[in-house]
């Protein structure tokens, strides 16, 4: 079972690598991209368990080790 | 309309980043995850577009810019 996890700045913090990659693309003449924020995506594998299990180690992993909960958010997925 | 952006490392890159992740969470005892992978997410607002306009700018956006074709590789799904 795999499990995508996305982490981001949470809205209220500033995203500085975010609004240079925006004010690149606008440089670049990139049409219609209003705003861009950038934030950390892991793949995890995960061994043989049932999806509870799973979610429950995914989000305990992800507040523990890959979220700074003070600055960042995060969400997931698992797949099967 | 929003476009997420998942940048990763090709499967044949060496992931050190990713490795570091995985042996970290073995070394603290996490169980049950075998492999961790690290890349990049990017969430890219879009002015008022259609979808078939949208996607066509994000995947050109992605190629020119935000990936590296070389030893990197991304998907992107839009959001209404």
């Amino acid at each position: 079972m795999k499990a995508h996890v996305y982490v981001t700045l949470k809205r209220t913090v500033l995203d500085a690598q975010g609004q240079t990659v925006a004010d690149a693309l606008r440089r670049m003449k990139y049409q219609g991209v209003s705003d861009v924020r950038q934030g950390k995506y892991f793949l995890l594998t995960l061994d043989e368990m049932d999806e509870v299990g799973a979610r429950t180690e995914v989000e305990r992993i992800a507040r523990e080790v890959l979220v700074n909960p003070v600055i960042e958010e995060y969400s997931f997925r698992l797949e099967a």
